[in-house]
């Protein structure tokens, strides 16, 4: 497979099963799904989401949702509401069910005095990873918040959301599921708390770690991953997938070879992989995995071989001497991203290994 | 200043400022200026550099070539060639004189035959960033790589490409011109061993770090520097510029304010800001530094005061109690990047102070 400059390839079977997966788990647990679609970003990817029977998204901007309203009618924005947006915001509540994260009063007011449609609100929940939101602990304040959201008459209060984004710093399974357990008790002890008064509300949790690895979510309403339509080698760090269920791979023409038997340069640099970054047991910096494409697919080369650094348009790949070999010039070696949010948001469009290629928003 | 979703606004006087320092350093030194122009990656930009009489450039792709051939005749592509760009080098060398960077044999074979047009060769050299090309000691080497190019009947030996890059671990100026120093020992030593056989060959050196500190570059006949025309928190890291020099900041909404009376929630993320990170003197990760815009520029907050995380869309402003409460949601804070090429690459266009939008490659 040759492409003539760095190319993001899907690897659609891969992708389908992760999809397929996440929605049989979610299915059976009696959950509702929600996934995120910040990390594909594309209506055409969106289609294979609908064949599972998937009806509702969250994406992490407005500009998203309003390119996801074309095909979707039921979008959560999972970003606190910037205020400056209200006239993209009152465009698409006339057109869709449009959720909006919602956690400070100023926000609230104005929201209420300038929206021309009614939405629904979800007071966003500092559930552990210490970004944004209420504390579950400040029970008070948040009874507070749902009544004032209550007492609005274009604020319709949905429910409570929340992110366990600490989970990315996991390593293995065992400690994803104890940020786990650690998110659903906190989530029941606030859902004692608020039942009496707001019994209707959806708790959506979210986040790919805990939604791969752990087998029941007690007190939850609705799933929110999104990472997993893909996932990465961050993921395949914390313990969320195997190397397998990696579905993209930058594919990069080799342009360099060094006279020192180890060092192969890529296309490949800070403007389509991003900067994101794992360190491997030597402590060493690794940029991405390479792969050597196949008729089906790819194949994984062994640790040995690794993206060891990148700048603005360069790879500086290592690989070993009998692998060095084997590469020349002209050759397309494909680089499996540490992020693959990060990677899929700088590229244009995917391309399948049947060589079509897919739109995403840009 | 008001923006409704993350914006980078360039300060065009300290762009200028940058832009004819650095020209009149050149001419001064009488050495011929090719800045490099995928920092900011504009026509509209460009033209600040014809004014102060700059007729040359360097890119890091040959689709930036491509954008820059509408308005410049003499293009280095300052990045290994990609052979399956083989079109595009033949479309731009039949309208400009393109000058490319070699170091592969394999790579200067396929030119030879695949060439339609005249190009000008320029051979990467290793100066001592260890990227790509020759180690400056594999003086024999170079010699025949540049015996090979001259009897190529459409490759035009031209010069030695050098980047030094590694001045960019460079903390504080004695350290950059320890760099420069050694660079320019190996530049002398290697003139010296190609002169009797090649005396034509132009040395073409850049970095923005030395070029900025250093104030003489024996040997060297190109300087190609890029980052200058911005700067950034790297660079005043390094030695290269002050805080006052930085052109470009992110103007970013506030979208959220936790109770916890220091952390803002501000939107902008990994994709405006790139995840480029530095760390202070406590070992903080610090990912911008927040600027208030004022009537005619803005107003660097102190180091109390910086971005301590980015996700995808959100940055995590740390601020002192006293600046905490001067800020609202709907506040537009500006944030001077850690990296601006990164920062400019993934932003569509630019808005100066004077509320003009500025066209970019994208």
């Amino acid at each position: 497979m040759f492409v003539k400059r760095p190319t993001l390839v899907l690897n659609s079977s891969i992708a389908m099963e992760n999809i397929e997966r996440m929605q049989q788990k979610a299915d059976a647990l009696g959950i509702p799904l929600r996934p995120h679609f910040k990390t594909h970003q594309s209506l055409e990817l969106g289609r294979m989401f609908k064949a599972f029977g998937c009806n509702r998204i969250a994406v992490s901007s407005l500009s998203m949702a309003n390119y996801f309203s074309e095909e979707w009618d039921d979008i959560t924005l999972a970003f606190p509401v910037n205020i400056h947006e209200i006239d993209l915001i009152n465009a698409l509540s006339a057109k869709i069910k449009l959720n909006l994260t919602v956690y400070n009063l100023e926000t609230l007011l104005f929201l209420e005095n300038n929206l021309k449609h009614s939405v629904q609100v979800y007071l966003k929940i500092n559930i552990g990873n210490n970004r944004a939101g209420y504390p579950p602990e400040a029970s008070d304040e948040i009874l507070e918040f749902c009544r004032r959201v209550q007492s609005c008459s274009k604020l319709n209060l949905e429910g409570l959301l929340m992110h366990a984004g600490h989970s990315y710093k996991c390593r293995g399974e065992s400690a994803v599921l104890e940020v786990h357990k650690a998110c659903m008790d906190k989530i029941l002890l606030l859902r004692d708390l608020l039942d009496t008064e707001f019994p209707q509300l959806i708790f959506s949790f979210g986040d790919t770690p805990t939604c791969s690895v752990a087998d029941s979510f007690p007190g939850v309403d609705e799933l929110r991953p999104g990472n997993y339509v893909f996932y990465d080698l961050t993921q395949e760090r914390i313990g969320s997938c195997n190397m397998e269920n990696i579905a993209v791979a930058l594919l990069c023409p080799v342009v360099g070879k060094q006279d020192d038997g180890e060092t192969i340069i890529l296309y490949a640099g800070g403007v389509h992989l991003s900067k994101d970054v794992l360190l491997d047991s030597m402590r060493e910096r690794i940029y991405g995995r390479p792969v050597i494409m196949q008729e089906k697919g790819w194949r994984l080369l062994d640790e040995a071989n690794y993206l060891a650094g990148i700048s603005q348009e360069h790879g500086v790949l290592k690989v070993t001497e009998a692998m060095f070999e084997t590469i020349n010039i002209g050759d397309c070696i494909g680089i499996l991203p540490v992020h693959s949010c990060m990677t899929a948001d700088l590229m244009k469009q995917y391309l399948s290994l049947e060589n079509m290629w897919i739109n995403k928003m840009h």
